[in-house]
């Protein structure tokens, strides 16, 4: 099944490190198996849980599989735990990330994959040497850096990065093989998937979250800032659910603070947790509560998934998929059947 | 040179039909002669002034042409003098089309080309039985009438369609032969393109706004509806030039009328034409006055225009370079010329 494959992978399909803990062990296990890239999400700034989520994936998998930080936080011990454990590599995302940390995680075998929304960014992460660049386009779920289009922004990094060996991977509402193929035609060597892969029978979110998926479209998310205000403004994309819509035009000084009512208690990480209106946690399969009040990210892509399936089928269905569609433009183009 | 034709034309590379005078006969006849799909811009209801166009593009093409018109305004004498030249196709935008329209257009031979934002748009225009759908991302520059980004739109629209006879166009920053690709892998047809298009020889432009576009980004460009509200409020995306980040924000009464101060003089389709601040009408090669507080429409494909170049070599770049891109892919991904 080896296609386009990046970073020593088998292929060149990235799981998005996605949060709370919807991109858990048992999904990036799914996804390593089907020679992916798997991402973990990691728990912000725990060593001991950073560990923990290593070694429960790397009973389900032999294969390599990384995991992703977000930079707005301190994460020194959950990257000392992903460095002494040695992963694969490890996904950085809404923040710098110097020469010197890029220096830092080689020494330890890890490969850096900086997640960007701008020209500026890329550039920045070149300058760091990293070995991935993940280009976000704003059409993506959850949040989203940039405010650029995939289509315009991809091509644009693409020659930025030129013959450099840094592997370009395109993110934001790919969700089927179509998409895939069309990240490649833009010069992107491989794609980065959140959406999709919570609409997957391994994936930690909670069942009802799952099923929405199948029942919004394109034209049913939105950009917002709405949720988590109280810890870190800055924009999601979700469904435009009734909830949301009530609340979406909300005065700027609204935060999800002790006074917004609890809309349910989930188990994180291991720990129980409150989760008040507004929160920026999706609900997981331990989740119990108002869920229909609760934020469901997703990107414009959701339109397009239709079932929930196993994350190794994904994987699967996308190469073949991505062979057919290149076949294709072949035959239909160039004629290549032709006599 | 025939590569990936539709409707009867040589290819799949459409112009738009770009106001107010930019797509005139010169830049269409330059299409058309390369075997592309040229939309004239039409006159707001004037049947003398658009057999006037048709006329003159007549003298610089033997190729079949066509053109574009705008359902938000009465134009029942633009498409009478379009179906009695019995032009090719007809393009509409921006409202409804029936089928009694439809039919009507074909009695005269003439196909129509419906541009939609939305899926719901999209089964509309099949209901009315349109020959062609064009699918406009909200990257696309000027008229933007729908919230989505291309790459999430078009595979939804292209399986609507499903096997029924309706050619899938997509628009929305393709700017380059790489984005013609990922529209194809996408299940498009053919591209539309407005300002690559705007960045040629013979688009009725400024030269000033077509040496901008060589300025500016995918970064530098917003999405409004600050221009033309006396007549029109609709969204627009534009370059976000300094004149236009000192008024963005302008609060929604203000209005382009009679208040507001001359900015410049145009010829516009023969008439001499005062422009107000925040016009929507672009300069063209007549235009005097305060150039740089004009209006300046532009998709964010924007970043990857480096050059004003003849038409006929845009639409020649984008079938060789397209070629090109297939035959990687199929090398790289397939193993073509492997042993």
């Amino acid at each position: 099944m080896a296609f386009g494959g990046i970073l020593g992978f088998d292929n060149g399909i990235v799981l998005a490190p996605m949060g709370p803990d919807v991109a858990g062990p048992k999904l990036v296990a799914a996804v390593a198996n089907a020679g992916g890239i798997g991402l973990l999400v990691s728990p912000v700034n725990s060593y001991d849980m950073t560990v923990k989520a290593i070694t429960e994936t790397r009973k389900l998998t032999d294969k390599p599989f990384g995991a992703g930080i977000l930079l707005e936080f301190d994460n020194t011990r959950t990257v000392q735990a992903i460095f002494d454990e040695k992963l694969a590599c490890m996904q950085v995302y809404w923040g710098d990330f110097t020469k010197e940390m890029v220096d830092e995680a080689h020494k330890h075998g890890v490969k850096i994959l900086h997640q960007i929304g701008s020209l500026k960014d890329a550039e920045k992460a070149i300058a760091a040497g990293v070995d991935c660049i993940i280009v976000q386009g704003v059409e993506a779920g959850g949040h989203i850096i940039g405010t650029v289009g995939l289509i315009a922004l991809l091509p644009r990094v693409v020659d930025l990065v030129g013959d450099r060996e840094i592997a370009v991977v395109a993110a934001g509402s790919i969700a089927d093989p179509r998409g895939y193929v069309a990240a490649l035609s833009l010069g992107a060597h491989g794609i980065c998937m959140g959406t999709r892969f919570v609409a997957t029978k391994e994936s930690y979110a909670n069942h009802y979250y799952k099923q929405q998926l199948l029942h919004y479209t394109e034209a049913d998310t939105d950009r917002t800032d709405l949720y988590n205000r109280a810890t870190w403004r800055s924009p999601v994309r979700c469904l435009n659910t009734p909830f949301h819509q009530q609340w979406k035009n909300a005065p700027e000084s609204v935060e999800n603070n002790e006074e917004q009512p609890i809309v349910s208690y989930s188990i994180i990480h291991g720990e129980e947790t409150v989760l008040r209106r507004f929160a920026g946690q999706v609900a997981n399969p331990t989740t119990a509560g108002e869920l229909e009040n609760m934020v469901m990210y997703a990107g414009q892509g959701v339109g397009l998934i239709k079932e929930i399936l196993p994350a190794g089928d994904v994987v699967k269905n996308f190469i073949e998929g991505a062979k057919e569609i290149i076949k294709g433009l072949g035959d239909k183009y160039l004629g290549t059947n032709q006599a």
